[in-house]
């Protein structure tokens, strides 16, 4: 049984993936943390809480940050034309007339507390701007040695970027915070673009799954926006980014990995990019000297993964 | 026939693909500018010099740069442990009694004045820093339009650098000439590590090249020394970067092209990094707009090139 933390801000891949998370039967969801990013703090937090009546899952909400790690770095725009104005393809949301309440209003406390409560067993799952990653680590340094792991998604290694030709989103929209989460002690494995720029769901195939379950039928009808936006890359469908995250937390057989110290470039035209020294190979001394070995996903079974993800949200 | 002018700073791979384009039916040598970068512009320039004597060729040699195109940025250190503090693998070089001496101290101006004197129909192949070719951009950005196409060995689009985990160390070693010449209006072909790190010879291919000529004997036992700091990533073989770089300019049929508008980062951890924006794919506004389309060489056969190589060396 994984014991999960889901750091997100859904958005509309953001909420495949809590599906996932919230049907896969090894997976226990400790709780949900938002952050800003696909829109604004306060739109997905009220999204998290809506999927988590749409989805009938219990774990305990705890809103996040706002805005970046490092104050002087702005939030950026908000990517509309992706997630829609709400963040769920500008579905109709139900109003929450008797909705059960934000849990906590203190994500990185959230975090902590957790951690320090079931040291060495949990998982972190971030599927957003590392933002309350970070602020967890500045607070309390010594949780890195108690999480049991952390799967991002988030940078591209070998492949461009999809917000610049260097930079993935989520790393790009607080670079300071990712560079502080990958460069910390504990163990990050990194599923960026090299391996969910090839995990796909066809809009036919989600329209098979959506008869299957209320909350698939949600699904299927929050994510035509996201898909239509897709159509510029990839013919009638959508990159399944953040599910990609939390399937290589169960099956990490389905991937492969390239280890090695990871930095995050702060500055210039290559902000947010995500950048690996592999291990063993010979460089002279430089920026990513003495720092933790990480891992960056850079192979992937899509069709495996993609069975996987289609089975276990119609569970 | 390709008019050919060659900018190096031999360097031990610099002089196979010295050999090579001496000794290629098809290339007619205009000249040869040199650069620092491997060792000293005096030494680049002296070994020029020596392997002209030493491979019979009867191009003009003309002495460029001796640091790099921002004054403000240094020289960095001269990397003797790969091509030895001579930059001929510290073989013993002959006394240069009665050589032919230089014949121009002003690589830049050489290159506009050949360049404007065969409009169309220079073919400039560069496989040192780029600080040469951002000189005489400076001095006469005219020459652009009058350049038939440009080559260039450096860069790492798809694969980790090799100064830095971000950067080669041609770019590295001089970025803002880099960025100036990749963003130029003139066509670039950028032959990285992406392709010479898959082109490699081994010594006993290059010891049984050796009894074929005086100049492969001399290849041979200059490129020893270098072929040992090589231990560290490919056993008993060197990786042939600069020759790369000139089969390209005859059989680009044998290499796969990635286009689009490239920079190159100056400041920051990832300094050196040459950043490609695909053509065709969508991005915000940003960095790369409204710059000419180049090629990044992404794909390489290899053994069709070594193949190559060794033909065209022996003959």
């Amino acid at each position: 049984m994984h014991k999960v933390i889901f750091d997100t801000d859904p958005g509309v891949d953001d909420a495949m993936a809590l599906l996932f998370l919230a049907r896969h039967p090894e997976i226990q969801l400790l709780g949900v943390t938002t952050v800003f990013g696909n829109a604004a703090i306060e739109v997905t937090t009220r999204n998290a809480l809506f999927l988590r009546e749409a989805f009938g899952f219990d774990a305990p909400v705890a809103q996040g940050a706002g805005r970046c790690f490092d104050p002087n770095r702005g939030t950026g725009h908000f990517p509309h034309m992706i997630h829609g104005a709400n963040g769920l393809g500008d579905i109709q949301l139900p109003e929450p007339a008797h909705r059960r309440p934000l849990d906590h209003d203190d994500a990185a406390g959230f975090i902590i507390d957790t951690v320090r409560a079931n040291p060495g067993e949990v998982s972190i799952i971030a599927v957003g701007r590392m933002t309350n990653l970070a602020l967890a680590l500045r607070r309390d340094p010594g949780i890195a040695g108690l999480v049991k792991d952390v799967t991002l998604m988030g940078g591209a290694f070998f492949v461009p970027g999809n917000v610049t030709p260097a930079a993935e989103a989520n790393i790009h929209g607080d670079p300071e915070a990712a560079d502080l989460v990958l460069t910390a002690p504990w163990k990050v494995y990194v599923v960026g673009l090299d391996v969910t720029g090839q995990t796909q769901m066809s809009r036919p195939e989600l329209a098979a799954l959506a008869p299957k379950s209320q909350a698939l039928t949600l699904l299927d009808a929050l994510s035509q926006r996201y898909i239509d936006f897709y159509d510029a890359l990839i013919p009638d469908a959508m990159l399944v980014h953040d599910t990609c995250a939390c399937v290589h937390l169960v099956r990490p057989d389905l991937f492969t990995r390239t280890e090695g110290a990871m930095r995050v470039v702060c500055e210039g035209i290559a902000t947010g990019q995500t950048i690996l020294k592999p291990q063993g190979r010979p460089f002279p001394p430089g920026d990513w000297d003495g720092l933790p070995v990480q891992a960056a996903v850079t192979g992937v079974q899509s069709a495996a993964v993609m069975a996987l993800v289609a089975e276990t949200l119609a569970l």
